[in-house]
């Protein structure tokens, strides 16, 4: 018996299967300076301490993706190491905020398996949680994943679906967000005028900035997620493998595109549920991203005055200038430019 | 009406207009952290607490060109989205040191406008200034940028160009420094026996590191400034419009050349002044960045027996070993390599 | 007389000369999180505080090898800026833990000379010790280094060379490394069930992870450490020098395939010494970078009942997918992708 990790093939999981992942992480003013420089998000609470404090944090959270990526990242060795592919995320709900100091942690549990008709590999459905230090969950979710077979002569289990919801309920969101004193709220220091009431179903925002990705950014990115994924790392086995390069890891592309909301969204403080993703196409080193959003809906959340919910549904493309016009996001999706296609829930103020 | 930024056009601005400008941004470990990793300064103040302690500081401050590229970050997407080139700095004063879990933000007011005779654009002088979360000023600048036109057709304002000094005056400098200890200046650790009366005007220092510049570290770089230029991440959109690659963020060029100087003047801790500063050429991924200094000139500061100012012209160049002679800086300068003439004072013991 | 530093050439060094060296450093969180960008670790000490404390440290200790890299960095100016090549290793210790907030310094002595038989060079060997803020040894260690001479007329010194043991004795492992408390140990949170008492002789592990190296990433890394060896960051006089690119520190790699020993070396929380190491061939970015270890010995450390050592040599080969077989380590380093040759011993609770 080896003592390096293979990874876990389709046949070895079982439904109700849980795993507490290694390595816990405590999280630092050097883990959000990084992600600062990776993908450039301005939002001010996540930027100043003292902002925060106007608004009635302790201090300044650590942006909701990072600790998105950092909690996901744990669950690779165990759930996707011989993944062929990521599928979907759903019911991703952000909890408790998490600051510099707390140290994450990952749990998943097997709900669903199904195996492919070839054979070869099947449909592993996890649902994940983040915890921090004290215990709270930080992060809950649910992700599938195609995971090959080791041993193809290994039975098909009995096939387990879950329920999925196709958006989070608005009274699931932003449970764990600290009461903000919104008269306190800066929108010249927030770089945006514009709350909750300013959005209306429909809008359109043709965020301004792109970037294009280097090698260097998104291994840094994903190490400092400690997630091991093979295919972002690897470029020798991939191009032995057929592959133009290194695939970059799809969270990379949801933290780029959601810096680029700050032009529009200003005052989206947090994202408090991802309901659903895509990762349309592979993203490679010199891809130049940006992105545009639709606001879905714009839904009040049951016994906040602070706080209103926006539903947002951004896509990000690339080398795609979108000087040409679209009617909506629907007809934008049919590009071959599209890479991810997003729906989620946002935080912004009353 | 949009939400998004489209940045202001040189018909928007008016004299005596002011911004406050988002995003405020707490200094932090990770910021300095990725500072040192991006340009390796080696100055032993801003590397060492214990040093900082022993010469009087309460700890390590931060590089004064982190300050400067924060505090400036954060007047582009007011002042400089939609920029033709920046044109100048001057009379750019550090004050209050800063120091890790500082605050800062940053303020901009219009003091010269002049429209070019081509009547597609205009000449925008701003003076910005950068605040800590006490409200005391950390950075204090002019700097003048060409800013194109949105409406063609609008008026052109009464041409106003604000007198500037081609320096600051000495009394100006180091107004903000703390008194340090200098015979508690460790010579052997700080890497240089070499202080303010070991230099005499004329004195050339030929710098001996240099460093060949990668796009993600000059991407990270400006993203950690929340620096919003398109130029500096959009390779796409750069190709269609003619240039070779991604600008680098001139202030990039600046930091570069300001740790190399540590060999040389390794003593001289703090910049105290830009008096001014020519961003020759582009730098592109790739250039090998070396520079050669000059000291102008060396002056006593009034009431202070700890810290005297030298006043040095730093000059970057690309890809230029520098072997062959040249007579003195204005020879060099005559040179295709040249991409940074940079005049400015720094601090140095006594 | 020029205040830039030329470096030392051969003929300038003395036996018993000692070297107290700049830059002192504070290590910070910052620091801590670009070494986990870069190189991706996962043992669960160093990365989390919690279970630090769990297991009766203050809080998570730094990466052994980033304070290897700051101790070495800091020699390079005055020891190898005129280096040919970096020879080798041997007796190097860590001792004691470093943690955040702590400030690292440097010093060396010249404890043998060899001049080469072409008159143009010599071998410096030195040993350095890297020192905390209460002058506790942090490292220490003996290298071999080809320097140049820069008067090939100056004598020849005589040849004085330290005898080196061929590996660190066992009573002198971990002396500085706190008890810990082994009943504490989650091997669930730290990755591996494996203990001291699993391990045998000559048992040989593929560990699965490789990466592709990237300029910004060494260079960064490099930065970071404030090492100014000019071949890491030139481009420009490299390929003047008929080298293909910038050549990457040595000690680069060296964490790299540390790194990816966590790969069945999970709970070898502590790299306790170097016995010795080659730079087997020079690796530059586009190297995918893979490893496997071999364990050599297995041995009780006196008076410990918490930790064993594992003596361990750990072999880096480049674009080399290790998929034919080899049947031990003497016949992989045969190879050409052999990069590194790494003897040394890593702390593991029993």
């Amino acid at each position: 018996m080896t003592k390096t990790n293979q990874g876990n093939f389709f046949e070895s999981f079982e439904i109700g299967q849980t795993f507490k992942h290694a390595t816990p992480r405590t999280v630092t003013a050097g883990d959000v300076a990084l992600y600062n420089a990776i993908y450039g998000p301005r939002f001010a609470l996540q930027s100043s301490d003292e902002f925060a404090r106007q608004l009635g944090y302790a201090r300044a959270p650590v942006d909701d993706l990072l600790v998105f990526h950092m909690v996901f990242g744990k669950t690779v060795p165990d759930i996707s190491l011989n993944a062929v592919a990521n599928l979907g995320y759903a019911q991703c709900r952000f909890l408790e905020p998490v600051y510099p100091g707390d140290t994450l942690r990952s749990e998943s549990e097997v709900i669903g398996l199904r195996q492919n008709s070839n054979g070869k590999s099947g449909i592993v459905y996890v649902r994940s949680r983040g915890f921090n230090q004290k215990d709270a969950t930080v992060l809950d979710y649910v992700r599938w994943v195609m995971v090959r077979k080791g041993n193809l002569d290994a039975p098909a289990p009995e096939a387990t679906i879950p329920e999925l919801d196709a958006a989070v309920a608005a009274d699931q969101l932003a449970t764990e967000i600290p009461a903000i004193d919104i008269d306190a709220l800066d929108t010249e220091l927030s770089g945006s005028p514009h709350r909750w009431s300013d959005y209306r179903q429909g809008e359109i925002l043709h965020h301004g900035e792109a970037t294009t990705v280097e090698e260097a950014e998104h291994q840094m990115a994903t190490r400092l997620y400690q997630n091991t994924a093979r295919v972002h790392f690897n470029l020798y086995a991939q191009k032995k493998s057929g592959f133009p390069g290194r695939l970059i890891y799809g969270g990379h592309i949801i933290s780029l595109a959601r810096a680029q909301t700050f032009d529009g969204l200003g005052n989206a403080f947090h994202m408090a549920a991802i309901n659903g993703g895509q990762h349309v196409a592979p993203t490679y080193a010199g891809d130049t991203v940006s992105s545009v959003s639709v606001i879905l809906k714009s839904e009040d959340l049951p016994g906040r005055s602070d706080f209103g919910a926006l539903r947002v549904r951004t896509m990000a493309v690339k080398d795609d200038g979108l000087e040409d016009s679209f009617k909506d996001l629907e007809e934008l999706r049919q590009r071959n430019s599209v890479l991810l296609d997003l729906d989620c829930w946002v935080l912004i103020p009353k």
